[in-house]
């Protein structure tokens, strides 16, 4: 993917999910794979409001975590992205979300050390599955300012459950990957309406 | 109705229920009748987001599912379109929407066998409805992946309900029909208005 | 107030409504004042979606109710807004809206006759209130397909409440009106809102 | 900031804030630093929709609550503006919302005085704030229509809680600011995310 289209592109699902309050704030960040070998991705940059982001807003970062094409400071959560390209051969882009149902779920299933959701038909546009039977088992990782140690854990939650099509950070947000930018925007969709099912089911 | 009519029509539609949160993802499919004879319908190929629709997202089909015009894969859910057509001459247009309040009354009233929807004013919006007294009965199918025995099910839940204005995939989505695409457009509203009208009085 | 003039502003009242789900389907139902003597109203016809409304799809109307400009069918609730302009010498707009929030709370506060809201600042976005400590009594009045009927109904329950600023027909919805298409349009914006606030904290 | 391009950014802020419903009817009220020395402020006039302003709806005051440019009447909140620019002297902007959820956990946590806030990554973006471990308090003031006592209540609160990064005046509305607008609004997205959060766990 050139730097220009993936920019294009997370700018678009970015005013999308700007609407939907899932990244209000500054909240949020957005990457692609401009290629695998060297490891270089396309991510925004720190600070910006995602509901307007412009080609200005992104940078191309290296493996280290160098901005090697860009102005402005790359997001300190970089290195989880950087981290999950690496584990994810498949992820061709990395989204990641602050909802509120979201950040409710993560709470409360925390002690589970996992959201399962299973048997809704809207499972099936997650990545690979075929049924609504499926039980999806998303990671619930506790929060952190440090970096470096959350990636180190991101990699052993990720080893550990190798079908997951993301993980959560709790009280914080989700990220999911997919082959595309359209399909991590999906995956972020279905997540999203799922999480919000969730939430609504366990008070009704 | 012209495919190009059709498609442009249904395409509004979708990005009017993308916005509302009833087609997240590549949920959903919309079709509207071209010929009846033979039975040719336009309707949406597989895998596409809702929200952004255009004519080539869209299939002619014949009554064989077969395509016999434009590219892309029907949907698997092309054989209940098909199905629904065949049981309510009336049907012009067939739309299928996955929302939150929808899956998780579809749960909550399966063992009832169909949500019940009685007195309320937003009813009178169903074609032939002349009075909010009016009860609707709309029938809960269990969701399957066979699509095969699906279609023979609910042949058999619309023959026994030939009043019903629509049928509901449990955990999955809402079948509704109109003689216009307005008019399926319409319902589907009226039924989602409804469905969360009933899911927030249960926990009030 | 011209025809013209009327229809376009009441046209995106309709739009602003229809996109925050107070008119779905093709409910509610808009008017503003032409003439007082004699008494002349432009009304949305019939049948038509609320979010898509332009001069075609309004009529002027006498005070016995017949269609003096423009084609389609006056709303069967042409007959409240002519009753309502006549008890209310300072209306000269008067907005119709179905709600999730106020169906619920229509519903709920029946048996008390009326939805009872104090204390909050919003409040002093209703005509003449100058508190938050004013305590709104927006009666509710039973449901009826018999228009004239109803008309009656309203009138004495307007006499009783000469101080309301609206009433709502229970599961059905709020009529609301004001010295000018905006006034009218904060009204009922004032009203959704604390709908929703009551509607939430009852459960909360 | 010029007066102009306070305006024109004020008002997209008003745009955004109006489609998500934080400043329905004509609630809610927005203001720019001019200068400082002398105190003169860019401030929506009075009785305007927040969701079309245009910088004909805007006034310069200064510090006497005196217009010196433009046309109609200041917000009776205009002195709060002006007390908090006086005690908050890195305040370049001040945003004042009206939110759903908002109005139900001010009146829900009137007795302890404040919205206290702990443990979210959301927290980070409030200005200074570099963990999620941080603890936001949030002083809750009764509201009153004496501006003038309202006035120096806010002085207190403001002195006694420091390190707050607004104020709620129960069942009324947000007040915050920022270093720009753009941070002020940032800071209106922050809380009203975080209202939604806790109002939606308390009931879960």
């Amino acid at each position: 993917m050139s730097f220009e289209g993936a920019a294009q592109q997370l700018s678009e699902a970015g005013r999308e999910f700007y609407g939907r309050g899932w990244v209000l704030g500054t909240s949020g960040n957005f990457s692609a794979l401009i290629s695998r070998e060297p490891l270089d991705i396309c991510i925004t940059a720190s600070g910006n409001e995602k509901g307007k982001l412009a080609e200005t807003h992104f940078l191309k970062v290296n493996q280290n975590a160098e901005v090697i094409e860009g102005k402005g400071k790359p997001s300190a959560e970089t290195l989880l992205h950087l981290t999950l390209y690496y584990l994810k051969p498949e992820a061709n882009s990395i989204l990641h979300t602050h909802s509120v149902w979201g950040t409710i779920l993560s709470d409360k299933f925390y002690a589970n050390g996992a959201i399962e959701i299973e048997g809704y038909e809207m499972l099936k546009g997650l990545n690979g599955v075929r049924t609504h039977e499926h039980r999806e088992v998303l990671p619930i990782i506790e929060n952190s300012q440090d970096y470096v140690a959350l990636a180190h854990i991101i990699e052993n939650v990720i080893r550990e459950n190798p079908n997951a099509h993301g993980i959560y950070l709790r009280r914080h947000g989700l990220y999911t990957w997919g082959n595309s930018i359209a399909e991590a925007k999906r995956h972020i969709e279905i997540f999203e309406f799922l999480f919000e099912v969730l939430g609504r089911q366990r008070k009704a």
